[in-house]
């Protein structure tokens, strides 16, 4: 048996037009662009799509429309990370009826839950929904983190496919590696931060969620290939590119927010979608603008 | 000019009967007692009312029922956060409509804001906010402490009529006193850990948002007339016998969630409402629930 | 029976005229001008004594000149705070022999031990000490917290005299308030920041170990007799004070360094002694230096 | 040019036959075994080696010893880290002395240090080193990271010849990498976890300082150079079994010192030398010992 989901998979912007209103020409445009890069699968609704600062009503517009454009090509992956179970429940209901692949949640993310509680809450939710499960570990966002003993339990339940994990911590991931290529060796564990894209790959570790993907998918897609090939040297020099990237784009704002204004902010300057931000965020100004239009052509990142 | 919130103003639990169902007769019987019990306000979907567990559907509920059983007796506040600005704006309309008297949001808590944005979403929000707004310090929840210079700027917006500190950091309370007396005299300070409500209210807070006012009102209404009047012997009797209720009914549960399911199980014990709770919690087992019972004859609390 | 160190206590700076050299003049100066503002007892080499930076021989003049000065007007109070049992054991038994009166520890900070560790290392140290024992909770420094079940053991042991909490947690303090007042009613708990001195009198704790008292002595010392009456107006006119000298002089530097650069700074403004700091930090430059003045005198401060 | 130190170097425990008391011969044994077993140099008195645990008199013989044993065979860089600039000064005059290779320190680690304070700390302490100063990363325990800006400065020092990184944060150990790569290509980039030691050799970093090579010096130095010579295929399956030892011999225990607790007592069941601990921590108990015991046969550890 092998892992379900493998490669890059890109956690999804969602282009905005302004508040509460999609891009739906940036939305086509952004999805081909990394379809024809060679993504494996996308991540719709997720930490880098500004899933939580999204309406309901245009959370489940994002589903429709992704599931539309992608029409089969690559599975959707659905975010229905909450902290209201129900929400929960009826996105993944939402995701299944337009056809998505898998659906996929953290832990419920303002009371942090005790790790029983957290066991408890993936418990009640499975048998409602509809579609495959993947964790998300995010304790960053979350202020908890999936637990060794947890993530045991998880993989004794068939519906739930894998792991993507955003600790940063790749001890963590290492672990929850050696006991899936023991207990359930058709797992997916996939890797958030894209500076460790390479090290998880040539650990055998099955891909990664990176959001420079939205931005220049083939960069990615290589550097997979390469670490899957055990091609050290590519590895290494794709993996500088992939660092340059992220040191560079990600690094004009301040706050956590830097990583998607720089995002969507590079995706606008090479005119592939809008960068309309989500409250509490903004867009960057021209100045911020005109920064990362430099570190496009140092790059060479072009549309 | 004085402020326009002060006294108890409980932030009440919100009494399911099962998943997604309020406790429509508890809800009536909880908020009849605290209203003879004397407080001055009440605060549903807070915290402690397990707002963002709830549907909003649920939530839009909560605020029809408790608006109706209320009957302009008290104000009603209305806990108004989330993660996505345009349900919370919705929710606000709502509790307008309803008859609320203030809406009371902390900061969007998935993606840690920085201060400016904190700032700006505060300044996106209140245009479209028909009610008065109240700010609720919750950094142990939302990640986010809003800073002395965001409270400088809120108390120049006129729609903003106070803040809500449950930080229990009590010098920042200090501080952000001081500020208001000389700038918005009009201002309400209150605190959230009901262990600090003397030492607030002696030093001229407003009052307190105390969990434990849904189950003994009139002892925390006491407290704080006491501390008003400024006799110091009974307030030091009365806030002693408040920290022997937190230290009892908080404790018999592991993790944060011990604070809301001890009130609730407390509740339910006095049959007053029942009490289950919103995942991704669990009420308590029968064997927390005889201590529970054991510590109300002990604190001689009887319905 | 009642606590043996009541009132306030400086946590007194060490004044260094270059590395590794005491200003002993600028000492003198500082104790006199402390005994003579009413201080009830000096706490030498804590942490606004920079004490984990001197090296040990500076620590032992240290103890030396101030137990000279000093010379049994007040009593002296000696931290040993260390990573090493052995160098705290022989710290307390250079202080035994200088006339002080108790020896101070905070929990071992370089590893973050576990409770029932902190609790053995506190049972390991005990037997050796010539002298009695504060316990001084600095979890923001320390990395841990005496929990409530290592301070009811600390109870039973009578060599353990009071505990001074630092932690600005006031739920906290009012904890360990009622546990002394049934099990301990010799204990001193007294509070370290000094925005809550007043709070803390007022509910009956026995004092400060404040930073401030370096500097303004006399009223730190009127607040506390003011809130020990039970003068509620006086009480908080001058913990207003208190607030305006810690938003003021406190706030000038950036980093965890403010506070004791303040402090000093002030002190050499005012003639008392030199502000040269150990490492890691250094002494305001010329145009902070111009700040802290103009805050004195707006303050009203003056030698 | 290429780094100065590469490789395996044990940060060595310091074995104690009692409080404040070498074991000598245990130490001669174990520096034996850790030579035979390919190390490529010692690292004494750092977090392993307990350091700021031990007095100062029994720091400066575990480094007397220590270089007496080795006796030139392979470098012995000894830790320095304090919280007084005047004894870190002082131990590395002593280093030097007994003719150690090196010496590094982490951040001092009491007060948290600013990072421009951070800088000056090491400006300061610089000038009086006699021997090449190596940075350790350890923000767990010293509450203060490197920033990029300080190590950018640090590569502009000729005697600061490394960085040793224990934040286990991965992304950051890349950037230092990437910096160093075009800064000071004789910088030597070590790290700490050693579940990270592929990873980080396969990507072109320099060594380890690994806590198990005290017990099994063979495992790290042949992962080493599995990885160093690209063996992709070795690589995995040595680090797995270093993932297997560290998931076992390091979980026995509770809390931080778990690790330090397993390597003594694994190294006391195989007779290389004493476990006895510096306060505040004491060896395991013959239950945890007799876990010990087995894990080390199913890990085929043997004297």
């Amino acid at each position: 048996m092998t892992p379900g989901y493998t490669g890059i998979i890109p956690p999804m912007i969602t282009p905005l037009k302004e508040r509460d209103t999609l891009d739906r020409e940036g939305l086509e445009c952004l999805i081909d662009r990394m379809i024809e890069g060679g993504v494996a699968g996308i991540f719709a609704l997720g930490t880098t799509g500004e899933a939580p600062s999204l309406s309901y009503r245009l959370r489940r517009e994002v589903i429709d429309e992704t599931c539309r454009i992608v029409d089969g090509r690559i599975p959707v992956l659905v975010g229905i990370t909450d902290t209201s179970l129900v929400e929960s429940a009826a996105l993944a209901k939402h995701a299944a009826d337009c056809g998505a692949g898998a659906v996929v949640t953290s832990a419920p993310f303002y009371f942090p839950a005790g790790q029983p509680e957290l066991r408890e809450y993936i418990e009640q939710i499975l048998p409602g929904l509809p579609l495959p499960l993947m964790l998300y570990n995010m304790p960053a966002l979350t202020k908890t983190s999936f637990s060794a003993q947890v993530v045991e339990w998880a993989m004794e339940q068939e519906k739930i496919v894998g792991l993507k994990d955003s600790s940063g911590d790749l001890v963590y991931f290492r672990k929850m590696l050696r006991l899936a290529s023991s207990r359930r060796p058709d797992w997916s564990l996939l890797v958030g931060p894209e500076e460790l894209l390479a090290e998880v790959v040539l650990m055998k570790g099955h891909g990664g969620v990176n959001g420079g993907a939205n931005l220049h998918p083939r960069l990615y897609v290589d550097l997979y290939e390469a670490a899957k090939a055990g091609n050290l040297e590519r590895s290494r020099e794709l993996s500088d590119q992939v660092l340059a990237l992220s040191q560079s784009i990600y690094t004009v704002g301040h706050y956590g927010s830097a990583i998607i204004k720089g995002i969507k902010c590079a995706l606008s300057v090479l005119g592939v979608c809008d960068d309309f931000m989500a409250s509490p965020f903004h867009r960057f100004h021209d100045k911020e603008r005109a920064v990362i239009k430099d570190h496009l052509q140092t790059l060479g990142i072009t549309s």
